[in-house]
């Protein structure tokens, strides 16, 4: 029984996200786990499990969701990859499928990810238009964001830290101490800039309470030097608002 | 009474073009001319007629458009602007207002136009990802496209020409005499090219059925020598398809 590994890109906007849901009273609602393994169900012409590596919010994008399944069916991986995108709806594809290990776990065998978070800024005066085309996948804010700041801070999130203050009070998890790799701000133009975030793994919220810990240093509300005292405190309130899901997108992940 | 001047931006994905429509018996179908007039007459606490420069069909993007009204109130350009993209919707937005004599029309007044045609290219065999977030802004093609013949046949369709071949076979205008001062075909990457036709004026799907011509010649059906013979037939049947509307954006129009 061949398993095969999926790379796969979406447009979470339309999506409750990735996780199917089972709702008994009424239609289930429309989520990247379930159009994704229907069509794998018609073109393998068998029931399949898709597990993901990562359960994706209502909203939240990808360009690199890993998903696996085994069937009992072989059918070469480029000729699956094409005959799924072409039964899939425009917004949600798979990027790439390989052969895999018997043993491969999504989840479990992930050892690193990385989310970017991406920000249009300082469109209160309205001399800068605000997203058109890609309004989707940007969050939108009125204030100009001090990027320089920003990025000061952003150094202080790096490290293996007790992120207790960056995920919501009822987390359901053991340990909230997580490894960042690397967390970088970069303006691509005076008014765009993109927090890219790398990690072992996130704790649920985190890279959108990242994001709104940052932007708050960049309206000035509070400063850099700020950082360690909020990831000290193990205390939500202390970080700063989850941002929207419509920024976040998860780019890639290492196994 | 002060006239003003806007330049509209939106998506037309959502859109049944620009002209809003009465339909006696229905809601009348989402236009933009219909969102913003709506905006501007809750903005100006009085009802007002917002002409625009082009009839853009449903599906098609514009960056340029120009509408014009009159009002009996009088705001500075800079308020009436940022009064009107509060309220409108994501998917359209006033990127420039201004005072404008009191008979500007901003289709007679015209004098030259921008429509850039997009398409992504060579999709057949799946190695290059079809858009994804951007995929109602550009046209989706299996077939690769050679660009160099599409530059030499786009040559032949400057100048001032009869266009009969061009638009579809009831235009409802006396002449289809009209004048391309520019087009160009330029690839931004491998798998994705754009279109950019400049003109005083364009009959009904001219750019979309420009963009027809050109592809059939990327796609090696005839060559850039058969366009001149195509443009002297004067019959629709001569050239090549009307390409959808979403690959089309009006990107400015000049006076």
């Amino acid at each position: 029984m061949p398993r095969y590994k999926l790379t796969i890109a979406y447009d979470g906007t339309d999506f409750h996200g990735w996780q199917k849901q089972s709702t008994p009273d009424r239609e289930p609602p429309r989520t990247v786990q379930q159009e994704v393994e229907a069509v794998i169900r018609d073109v393998m012409r068998e029931p399949i499990f898709l597990q993901g590596a990562s359960r994706t919010d209502a909203g939240v994008h990808a360009l690199g969701q890993v998903a696996a399944f085994t069937s009992e069916r072989t059918l070469a991986p480029r000729r699956l990859r094409l005959a799924v995108n072409s039964r899939l709806p425009g917004d949600v594809q798979v990027r790439g499928a390989q052969y895999i290990r018997r043993d491969f776990e999504p989840i479990s065998d992930a050892v690193g990810k990385h989310y970017r978070y991406t920000i249009a800024h300082g469109l209160a005066d309205g001399a800068v238009p605000a997203p058109l085309f890609d309004r989707n996948q940007v969050m939108h804010m009125a204030s100009c964001l001090d990027v320089n700041a920003m990025q000061h801070a952003a150094k202080h999130i790096i490290g293996r830290r007790d992120f207790a203050s960056f995920t919501r009070t009822n987390h359901g998890k053991d340990s909230t101490v997580r490894t960042v790799t690397d967390c970088t701000v970069t303006a691509s133009n005076p008014h765009r800039l993109r927090i890219d975030v790398h990690g072992g793994g996130f704790l649920y919220n985190m890279v959108r309470i990242i994001a709104g810990t940052l932007t708050e240093v960049g309206r000035g509300k509070i400063t850099p030097a700020d950082v360690p005292a909020i990831l000290k405190a193990c205390d939500r309130s202390a970080a700063g608002p989850t941002l929207p899901p419509q920024g976040l997108c998860l780019m890639r992940i290492r196994y």
